[in-house]
């Protein structure tokens, strides 16, 4: 028989690899859109297509209950494309357009009365001069489409340093540099009919941009500052009307407060702890919401889990080695491969480790992850 | 790029669907043979032909690393063409005709000294008669080859009663109906390199000769139990040269005895329970093995898991709507559907919870099941 309920997901990647094999468990039939035969969902993938094509993106969605997303990057025209065909898309481009268009962003959490950074619209030098006289002499400057793991993101100290970005043409994203303790994250899930459900919030670790690790929960956070991040991914969720999975970046002021830095509107790299960890996975989550099916509980399965990031792997290319070593050394670790070829940098993986003690759950994380290196 | 080791699995039922996953997980590229095009394992079959024929399974086997099995039905022939080819097939054919053939099984565990009830081979009404009156008047009367399910097995208490398949001629399994107190069953895994490792013991509650419950760990095992049963399937697994997860279907006699019932050389029903309630479900362990990688760790996750089958489904066929209540009523609760149309008693799914209190998980687990009668 065919799947009880079809979910078409544009992009190939390894989130859309990682629906793969909740859609299995539930008896959803998961189709996705890939850009290449050899995707990192290639076992899902039932069309080769341009995510930016009309006409691709129209063939492949015809026919299943609800779009969603491997990534933001479908354009605001071809997704009001598929809602007057009357196919759902799931998260909307009325929600999308705000994990697409970070001014967009910040103006309606700005109205939403949710705790941002200061931020300003800039579109000359002036502005941005302006805008650094008040805060320090320092600011983070954002092309407000495009961004990610750090791409589309840079500190000022000068118009200068602006000058290439503003001659494009276009208004940019300019934000105070927060005085940061550390990065938390906190995901929700929503369904189209309203229902939500939140994992504990947790704190991700960056270096050079990219996300390294994720402990779970966010070590010695106060119950206010969960309950604070819980209400503010809820408030976004709800406000943004977003369904399926929304990630919440966040920062830990030096002064205690919390304030929204990033969106993502599908399962995100802070979530991949719930796999192993959680009652209900952030991927199996985002299937449920998407065919707004009953919510899962989101429970954690033991005090801690480390999630970390296999970056790059190894120079030789060659991943069964580590591969063997990673599970050979650390029989109680999970490690997830996304079918991707390494190369510097290039996220190729994650493992997650379980345990009583941060400590010991961290190191063997850790360890695992640097079998790859 | 391709998987990081490619394994094909013969035949394309819910055994191999509940492989995808992590195959997915740990970068192996899975391919399926199955019957038909509409198989459980849908999403990964990339080939359709009968098991049967050497060549259909000749050319599907091809290039893989290692081929392994959906069930124990491939002939003996067949495995032989692909040893010869070079293919490593795990199990092998000297291992697997003890599953195939349960009165090669019986004498072999009795070579090995292993406990089994008392068994003979019978030919002819005069052979039955005698058995019978060594054993009280009753027995158990199997056929060598193709049984399952409670298929191929019958109580006799007469030759009379054994007459029709006497009738077709060849040797017919005759043993004693063991006055056992209940069911258990052991699985372990076996690297071709000769590692092993086992799950707890567990309790298996059949109905009309199906699997209906499993409970991990089995209650009320002593630990003199639980060794005694991990010693005999690592005896077996090692005695039969089994690579891959071995089964061990096991009585608990009324007498504190512990005698091998079936063996089941593949990922088997009594451990589905550790997708969830193991570190290292047998899904995983099965393809670790299979591949000669390291096994993972086979800790439980939570005091009590408990597994209920979901048997036949709904009168009307339409399994959205009780997916949906199970799901809603029991959102703690992992429900994992087999893409088979419902039909009386066929096993289309299963169900599973964990926690700290038998009684509780065990009252969830039925719930949750019960929303698909």
């Amino acid at each position: 028989m065919a799947g009880i309920g079809t979910i078409g997901v544009i992009g190939g990647g390894q989130l859309a690899r990682m629906m793969v094999g909740p859609a299995v468990q539930l008896g959803i039939e998961l189709r996705v859109l890939s850009e290449a035969p050899d995707a990192s969902a290639a076992i899902a993938t039932t069309a080769i297509g341009d995510h930016r094509d009309p006409a691709a993106v129209l063939a492949f969605a015809r026919g299943v209950d609800a779009v969603t997303f491997d990534h933001e990057h479908v354009p605001q025209a071809v997704l009001e494309l598929l809602l007057a065909e009357g196919i759902p898309v799931r998260p909307g481009p009325s929600a999308l357009r705000f994990a697409q268009d970070k001014l967009a962003m910040r103006s309606r959490l700005t109205e939403l009365g949710l705790p941002v950074p200061d931020w300003a619209a800039v579109a000359d030098a002036r502005e941005v001069e302006a805008f650094l006289r008040e805060h320090g002499d320092v600011a983070v400057l954002k092309t407000p489409t495009g961004g990610y793991d750090g791409k589309g993101v840079r500190i000022v100290r000068s118009a200068d340093d602006a000058a290439d970005w503003l001659a494009r043409g276009g208004p940019l994203l300019i934000e105070e540099l927060v005085p940061f303790r550390r990065e938390l994250a906190q995901s929700v899930a929503r369904r189209p009919s309203g229902q939500t459900a939140f994992w504990p919030l947790v704190e991700s670790i960056q270096r050079e941009g990219v996300c390294a690790e994720v402990i779970a929960p966010a070590p010695a956070s106060s119950g206010r500052e969960s309950a604070v991040a819980a209400e503010i991914a809820v408030a976004v969720a709800e406000g943004l009307d977003v369904t399926g999975v929304l990630a919440v970046e966040l920062f830990e002021t030096d002064d205690e407060r919390i304030l929204v830095n990033e969106l993502a509107m599908r399962p995100h790299n802070s979530g991949h702890w719930s796999i192993e960890g959680s009652t209900t996975s952030q991927f199996e989550q985002h299937l449920r919401a998407v065919l707004d099916l009953p919510l899962g509980d989101t429970a954690v399965l033991a005090p801690w889990t480390v999630m970390v990031n296999v970056l790059g792997g190894p120079a030789d290319g060659d991943l069964a080695r580590p591969r063997a070593r990673a599970l050979g050394e650390h029989p109680d670790v999970a490690v997830h491969l996304y079918g991707k070829t390494p190369r510097p940098g290039r996220k190729i993986g994650h493992v997650t480790a379980l345990g009583a003690e941060l400590d010991d759950v961290a190191y063997r994380a850790r360890a695992a992850a640097a079998a790859f290196d």
